[in-house]
């Protein structure tokens, strides 16, 4: 991509509506748009980093056997009579009359509606374990929403459901999902800490959150500081073994971590020595729920046994905010000049800097760089505006693209390039056919 | 996949509610579940479909030079108060008032928002040309939903939204995007036929909808026949070549066509000979507008232009009715068994049928056959499930994949499976080697 051709508007100044550094540099960096209080348009660059976001959570709920469906935003509100819910989310449901009367709402959730689905299909044990997950928008009517897409109203969220036969087999789905969403998180650089968590008004026996930490997170949490070092399972992990997926699950709930929430300072803390114990700040972007028959009860989902016998489906849920996970992600790395992606998601791979447009050794020696690049499958942006150099490169730290290509006037003449890796900062000059050499090998 | 391990809740019945075929084979296939009136859930096949598609008209979008954003689903109605748009679509507008008492709706189309968007970015003619577009769910609270997905209240939709200086250049948007449209109907197996349209609620001087031709499609077109000859141009064509863009709509508009209520039987149609004259029937599939400041001018949209003055910039809009276009597509391409997806939009390129699970070749035999055309880069679904052969290969046909691998006792101790197409129905034995060649040259 060319940015002449782009719509990239970047902000030179800082939003003052922008509270926290995540929703500051999504604004200065063109990213998003707030449209109304808490509802956001996706511009290309944050479009492209969602994109990404999803393909990974994709791959790594069809990797532990999950099933992509769409359910529809707008939901009937009888669903929520059924399940006795209606009145749990107050105000913060969007609720809805459509042109019959008839009583409609915005989903916050799925539960209801995946009960829904499910019982109307499946009638035995014989057709289980299953699970069925969706991305699509919710909406949460929240009384202040702040932060950006942090904390908005209209956001994206995939959430899974798993469907069991007997409790056994529904934490051996449980686990599956555990052990998916450590890999998801650790794919977009990031580092996270299975917590306990309360069940809310989702409900439910058994549920962990799932913390990344940052510096600028939102609330503290206290853990064994042994969790940055547990292994997290590779790609090849045979999700189906469920005694390995077990002990997985065992090893990283094993360590105390609490919330500020649930944390007792009087407990196994206070035994802690002074190097395990890790107080941090964390963002939440990960929540999973084992609720039983929390819905399958009231809405009628019963599945015959191996014993002949109809009985309640065992269920359970699992949410990641998608969107606010952009947010998360950027909390977690940045630094003054702006945002610092981690590869597997970020907009571009490379930024290409053409210092002098207008300048023919420049312009054919950029453009030369951007389509071998390119063909090499690197997703290339190529900045060729006629701009100040100094603008230029502010703009390319801001919008965070792992490794900028710098093109001169002179460099250009001598077939060379300036390698920048946006992390470290280290820049190097080397001829282009070194430049590709070195960038394939990262 | 296994379909063992897949959610296919197909019916043997035909569903009673269903009135036309493609709402029926939705239905009967397990792709789509109503969830309140002309509101559905997507199950896992309808949701690949949708997939394909959607990743058809990203490419084309983009190779025409189209920017992907994401704007939300909830607005605020200020914005349809400035363009004085608020009242026009009367009741199918679904009005939310928030917690805070503001009024809302849920987006039936986004003009208003993109004209905002742009206006808080874009101050020159040289920023310009800019196509922006979103894949995005929008909701028209029809006063009779009917017909599946073919006629729903909450709906996938593309809109793109075209800004320019001047009207030359507006034109040269719209043509670019009438182009796209060509191509990727044709990449869906479609033949569509533009036809000069009437431009309702979204305003404006130019229109074109894009009616696909159906035996069972809604209404009727009348057109020169010569339209089901006219070449489609290629993946390499330059869009940005103006004049070689603006012949190709030349050739695709000059010819007569025209829907039900522009057809003229007396003008045109009269002088054509019989041999000429096409009646058939057709399902809208896409609606491309000009409508110049419509929009810019109450929304206060302005660029500086050329000559130093500020001016409303020019605007198109482009909608593709996603949801829609996987019933048009079936409509368009089923026989009494079932589905016949085109290649491109296939939710799996080959279904493997073993006939007798249980019996140890057959089970080998067709896990091998699997996981070689799974590796050959093949999309499979392997029926490993425990029912009668009629009545797998009954479900194969209705599901619709492009070709049939079959395996059964005898053909498997002999190395030999059977391959049905699903469009001819033509069967032939062959060895696996032999039908590895055969598939890999289709």
């Amino acid at each position: 991509m060319h940015l002449s051709n782009y719509f990239l508007p970047v902000l030179k100044e800082n939003p003052k509506e922008a509270e926290i550094i995540s929703h500051r540099l999504m604004l200065r960096a063109g990213m998003i748009r707030q449209q109304a209080a808490g509802i956001y348009s996706w511009l290309p660059l944050g479009k492209k980093v969602l994109d990404k976001i999803c393909g990974i959570i994709r791959e790594e709920q069809n990797r532990a056997g999950a099933l992509e469906i769409l359910m529809p935003t707008i939901q009937p509100a009888n669903l929520w009579y059924e399940s006795g819910r209606y009145d749990d989310y107050g105000k913060e449901m969007l609720c809805i009359q459509d042109r019959q009367e008839r009583d409609m709402l915005y989903g916050p959730t799925n539960e209801e509606m995946i009960t829904d689905i499910f019982r109307s299909y499946i009638r035995s044990y014989r057709e289980l374990p299953l699970n069925l997950y969706h991305i699509q928008w919710k909406f949460r009517d929240e009384i202040r929403p702040r932060f950006g897409v942090m904390r908005s109203r209209e956001f994206l969220m995939k959430d899974a459901y798993s469907f069991d036969s007997d409790y056994k087999s529904a934490c051996a789905s449980y686990n599956r999902m555990f052990v998916a969403y450590l890999r998801i998180f650790t794919r977009m650089g990031l580092k996270t800490i299975p917590m306990r968590a309360d069940t809310g008004q989702i409900g439910g026996d058994l549920s962990h959150e799932f913390i990344v930490l940052a510096d600028t997170g939102e609330s503290m949490v206290f853990c064994d500081r042994k969790y940055l070092k547990i292994p997290v399972p590779s790609a090849n992990i045979n999700f189906f073994d469920d005694a390995t997926i077990e002990n997985i699950v065992r090893q990283w709930t094993k360590p105390y971590a609490a919330t500020e929430g649930m944390h007792n300072k009087d407990g196994i803390w206070a035994k802690m020595t002074e190097g395990d114990r890790l107080s941090a700040r964390g963002i939440e972007v990960g929540h999973i729920f084992h609720f039983s028959t929390k819905y399958s009860l009231p809405m009628g989902a019963l599945i015959m046994g191996q014993n002949g016998k109809k009985h309640p489906v065992s269920m359970g849920s699992y949410g990641i905010g998608l969107s606010r996970l952009v947010a998360a992600v950027i909390e977690a790395s940045h630094d003054d000049n702006g945002i610092i992606w981690p590869k597997e998601i970020a907009p571009f791979d490379i930024g290409i800097i053409n210092i002098k447009p207008g300048n023919i050794h420049c312009d054919n020696f950029s453009q030369m760089c951007y389509e071998k690049l390119q063909s090499a499958g690197f997703d290339c942006l190529l900045d060729d505006c006629d701009e100040q150099a100094g603008s230029k490169f502010a703009t390319m730290d801001l919008i965070g693209l792992p490794l900028q290509v710098i093109v001169g006037p002179r460099s250009a003449m001598a077939g060379e390039v300036e390698i920048k890796d946006r992390k470290s900062g280290t820049r190097k000059a080397m001829s282009f056919k070194d430049a590709i050499n070195h960038i394939g090998g990262i």
